[in-house]
């Protein structure tokens, strides 16, 4: 029972701090703020994580268990890996509001600790190393003679940019229209 | 004389900053980090700037400035549209080891500053601005029967993006590769 509270606590931690990454950035969040977001004493916290690092690690990793739950569910729902691959370009469509507000959860994460900060990108990194095996395992079903890998980066790059540009400017319109011009480049790939 | 001086100690500041902002980031920055970068004693620096947003908001103009030099030139060297849209493209290339290791300077400190210092992202937006205008003007001569403004648009998109995955991954090749499909789209607007 301890155990099981230990561990729910600390779940409470990861999830708000998810939270906070995604609206704040790593730099302008502080133990403060994750205690009053998780509602969990301050000193409570460090019984569980030492350091913000530490926290950053966790998330990540919580991030990545429930991005590999997602593309699972993904596999299982689409049947071809265009539609898959469509899926993922939808990403910013669907979480519209956040996109145009926050921009991407990894990208602005990882652009942030790239900066001065080379060993928490190496964590954060692996956000963009879990779709990038996954879209190129679409890429080579879709087109077996192209290079998947490239494609994959590709892809990546277009939702990145994306996210940067509507981000900055808050624009919804914006999304629509370039996912648009991505749905025809992976049809145009068939 | 003393006016002179003044103005080469502000400059100096400003010079110094734009770098820090690039390497550091603005939360990330400090002002005893401007003194030290600048060789101008703290308590100095504030005679000229009472405040980080108030450096930030004098390093922005002066990024503006030197990019409108840099198109002006730009649009004296290169002859047609497309020479200078190839110009634009290929600038992750030529500061491949700048872009690979801190992103690009307008991008990462928009996205950085999006997160929850609106204020100041409206300011350092205006740096995309300024490239936007110039870009359509680009296109708008290109291709006059297109929309210009989503096409700038789009390919801001694409070296943001590019920025993004090659900071991340401080990955070179993919800085050239991706900029061969760029210029390969840019061919294909003709």
């Amino acid at each position: 029972m301890a155990r099981d509270k230990t561990e729910k606590v600390r779940q409470k931690i990861i999830k708000a701090t998810d939270d906070l990454l995604y609206h704040k950035g790593f730099n302008q969040m502080s133990f403060s703020d994750i205690a009053d977001a998780s509602n969990v004493p301050r000193g409570n916290i460090y019984y569980y994580f030492k350091t913000k690092d530490d926290v950053l690690a966790a998330v990540i990793e919580y991030r990545i268990e429930q991005m590999r739950l997602m593309l699972d569910a993904w596999n299982t729902e689409f049947k071809t890996p265009l539609e898959r691959l469509k899926r993922y370009a939808n990403i910013p469509v669907i979480e519209l509001a956040n996109i145009t507000r926050y921009g991407c959860p990894m990208g602005s994460l990882n652009t942030e600790l790239g900066k001065s900060q080379q060993e928490l990108l190496l964590i954060s990194r692996k956000q963009y190393d879990t779709f990038l095996v996954w879209l190129k395992k679409q890429f080579k079903e879709l087109v077996p003679d192209q290079d998947a890998k490239n494609l994959a980066m590709h892809l990546l790059i277009l939702t990145q940019g994306l996210a940067v540009l509507a981000q900055s400017y808050g624009d919804k319109s914006l999304v629509r229209r370039e996912n648009k011009i991505i749905e025809n480049w992976l049809d145009s790939l068939v």
